[in-house]
């Protein structure tokens, strides 16, 4: 996605080889435009599935798929909660997560009654890494019997290797931008 | 609001005589179509006003915020964000706030590069009960010496003094909905 190329290189800064810190735009303060252009082109790239449910989750992801449901007949969206503590509430679905940036384990949280075999599930979020967030979004996705479309990515960074780890089991992930190296403070894109 | 009032009488669960659970359709599970109505009927209130951004708290905000900021010619929204230790980095705003519901202290963090005295803030929630996250974000517009539109809410409990103790300092708060009681498990609106 040209566009969202071009965004990179005017607004993002390279904190280290890890880390791209895309806040001018995407995840403190966001670009209600780009994000709707981020929401067709993830419409685009799953037109011919029948989306009925766009999952994410706290906090950055809930903006982007507010925004995308709207180019997917306005589907419900529900976004996950994290739980540092294990904090089993209700009938939920629990995941445990290891987060390697912040090198602690977290739950990703959804209450059961609003995911079911009918669903057919579109993933969003805005940045995959080492894919331990989206790996726990998939088992539920799992757990629940629904179907499961995909998952739409903002930036990917192809230099972990959560993208690839989750293509080989067979998930469909689209991302609109790839960078490959965040090496000498400069953004390398996938071609 | 009478679309909301009618939602909440059909799909809220009052929890007991404090908590109103709307993850149904406003924050867990999110009701896009529902929001729409919700980011229309804020811009109807504060059309008058020229705003520049919209400005939320994570995590439940954001959804509501980015949804409303299109019906406002789509103006940046930005979400603030919470940290319970003691964290600044970067140049930032960062507001101490009592959470009475979880009895503890967190801070509201905000990049001080995305706010200024050039501009005029909308701030959005959810709920507005105490008022502790939201006399926050003010304090902040207030130190980044911006102009404060007022502060669009979608449902007041007007049983705990928050948007009295925000509206005798001379802000205008405007709330889609307004719950006077939960006792007895019923939901009464205001008139």
């Amino acid at each position: 996605m040209e566009l969202l190329k071009n965004r990179i290189r005017k607004d993002a800064l390279v904190l280290d080889e890890h880390i791209l810190k895309v806040d001018q735009f995407l995840n403190h303060q966001m670009d209600i435009r780009l994000i709707n252009e981020i929401g067709k082109e993830f419409k685009r790239r799953f037109q011919d599935h029948n989306i009925t449910k766009i999952i994410t989750i706290e906090a950055s992801g809930i903006g982007i798929a507010c925004i995308a449901a709207q180019y997917f007949d306005y589907v419900p969206v529900i976004f996950a909660k994290k739980s540092k503590s294990v904090n089993i509430e209700g009938d939920v679905y629990c995941v445990e997560v290891q987060s390697y940036t912040q090198n602690k384990e977290y739950n990703v949280i959804l209450s059961k009654k609003f995911l079911n075999e009918k669903d057919t599930v579109l993933l969003i979020d805005d940045f995959l890494a080492n894919g331990c967030a989206l790996s726990g979004l998939i088992q539920i996705v799992k757990e629940a019997g629904a179907n499961l479309a995909g998952a739409g990515i903002v930036i990917e960074k192809t230099f972990q290797d959560g993208g690839k780890l989750i293509r080989e089991s067979n998930v469909k992930v689209e991302s609109l931008v790839k960078v490959r190296s965040l090496k000498g403070n400069v953004v390398e894109f996938e071609d």
